[in-house]
């Protein structure tokens, strides 16, 4: 099914009509580096911007997955279109297929109005920074959604690399889990615009919250109109605390977009996408110089001793840059 | 000293006089990407391409510090020059230091025909592709080693690396590790143009040489004149079975000259090298575009809907490879 040519206008206009099935087939074209991928994404281009893109980080434990369900039905009793991407770098396995921790997801399965995807990014070139923007695309231009939430599964990078996808980031924490605060302080932590402490009728809610603002510097002066992040208390399990989360993001939202934060933060979003998709295209046009006469002549010329192997690369790039436009279709 | 500008003419001429220091100097200089680099990789292409380049791969404790080290006394025995780049991908440190289970290697300290140099390539772009050829250059060309054994620590991907870089490549095994045969039945093994079997004197040798005839299909019959890897036993650490090992690896080599082997093997080699060095020239020009005007006019046309990432991205290959080649030095 998925090497099959599709009708991409069809499909867009069936995902537009509310058709889940339509919105999964679209993830999955532009998922893989399917031939039909551009079509997706030029179709798509006029039909995006709309979408709210929150991304959500934390420590396994933290009840990522719970958190972000709950948010879902806060979002949904407001009447938005929510969409749920639940990325797993883990994972060579994605589709619409919930994953095994997402029990708490399932109470939105039969929900019309809440588009659920995973998806795996173990062995994909680039990984989450290149399959990402693109699945959030369907979900915004052809799905209609209003509010998109990207949740990682798993630490490190990966988070660094959604929140850069993210209009605004949301970071998880636990109370207890001093652990987790000491690996997030490798570059995670930072990276929050909202910060949530869930389990917060767990002993020690209270000093956790204490210790983030003291590292974070919370509580230090600011330039007025300056974004202080706020640090919210839930139990995503009772659903306690979502709707003040939810409303936390909203205020984060306006704000971007009174200062030009939002608008600002996209185009850098954009440019770091054209540039690894440009990085990918130049990477194949090199590839496609496997048993070219150019490089294999310059190869001859470098065994023989008559030139450097930088040397020899500076032609091969000039003989790229030169001619590499008329061989491309 | 890594920073300050060195007299390269000068470093190569006492390199080739036989001064290990200026040896050591030009390493650090290539394995870096110092200023420099292009200069000594210029100086040293007519002076390169005669050492005769040796792989050593296997799993830890087949023997491979051990042999490498009574394989450099057989080729002193023959009168030859000796490099030996020890290659650490797991390690960030570089140098002349020996490693710590390299103590074997200490009885060729004081011989001047022997040069031994450490390399670490975690963390390094493009790993150990990238900075052993390099190292290679110097020890061939400056050093006028006559053989360069290679020889990785530890497993995986960098064996295959390693192995793309030798004039004939070495598989080490050992009795009792069928482990290290499962293991290496993922792509290592069937790199091997010479396979040892060291610590013949343990029980299971014959059976270790036996399963990997069999699995390498060494038996069966071949095209008349194509190489039949053969499978030397020793016992390294008596120097057992080295003449021989260096009599196989001798054979490989007649061979290869014999057939144009050996320089169509250099001349991939070559090739391949001089697309990793062009890729990471054109991903500098591309991180030269940050906060590039076209770039970012790019991306505001994406945040508009007025254009998807992919046609943006050929739009910022064609502006890079028309106007890419004035702005270089």
């Amino acid at each position: 099914m998925s090497t099959r040519t599709m009708d991409v206008p069809a499909l867009v206009e069936q995902a537009r009509a509310g058709r889940p099935r339509a919105v999964a087939r679209l993830i999955s074209l532009v998922e893989g580096a399917s031939p039909q991928l551009r079509e997706v994404m030029a179709a798509l281009a006029p039909l995006s911007g709309n979408a709210y893109v929150v991304g959500l980080t934390g420590s396994p434990g933290v009840g990522k997955s719970t958190t972000t369900s709950a948010l879902v039905t806060a979002y949904r009793k407001l009447g938005k279109r929510v969409g749920v991407l639940a990325v797993d770098p883990s994972s060579p396995f994605s589709g619409g297929a919930l994953l095994g921790d997402r029990v708490r997801m399932q109470e939105h399965s039969g929900d019309s109005g809440v588009y659920i995807r995973s998806m795996a990014t173990r062995g994909h070139l680039g990984g989450l920074a290149w399959a990402a923007p693109q699945a959030i695309r369907v979900l915004d231009g052809a799905a209609g959604c209003d509010v998109i939430l990207v949740e990682t599964v798993g630490v490190g990078q990966s988070e660094v690399e959604i929140a850069a996808q993210a209009d605004t980031s949301v970071v998880l924490l636990a109370p207890g889990m001093g652990d987790g605060i000491q690996a997030a302080k490798a570059g995670i932590l930072e990276i929050g615009d909202v910060y949530v402490v869930n389990k917060a009728d767990r002993d020690g809610a209270e000093s956790t919250a204490r210790e983030l603002n003291h590292m974070l510097g919370l509580g230090e002066s600011r330039e007025p109109g300056d974004w202080r992040p706020p640090i919210v208390k839930t139990v995503a399990s009772k659903g306690e605390g979502i709707d003040e989360m939810a409303e936390a993001l909203e205020k984060h939202r306006a704000w971007m977009e009174e200062r030009g934060v939002l608008s600002a933060r996209r185009r850098k979003r954009a440019a770091g996408e054209v540039e690894s998709i440009a990085l990918t295209a130049l990477r194949e046009r090199i590839g496609d110089l496997h048993g070219d006469q150019r490089l294999d002549a310059l190869a001859g010329r470098i065994v023989a001793g008559e030139l450097d192997p930088y040397a020899a690369a500076d032609e091969l790039v000039e003989g790229l840059t030169n001619g590499g436009t008329a061989d491309r279709a």
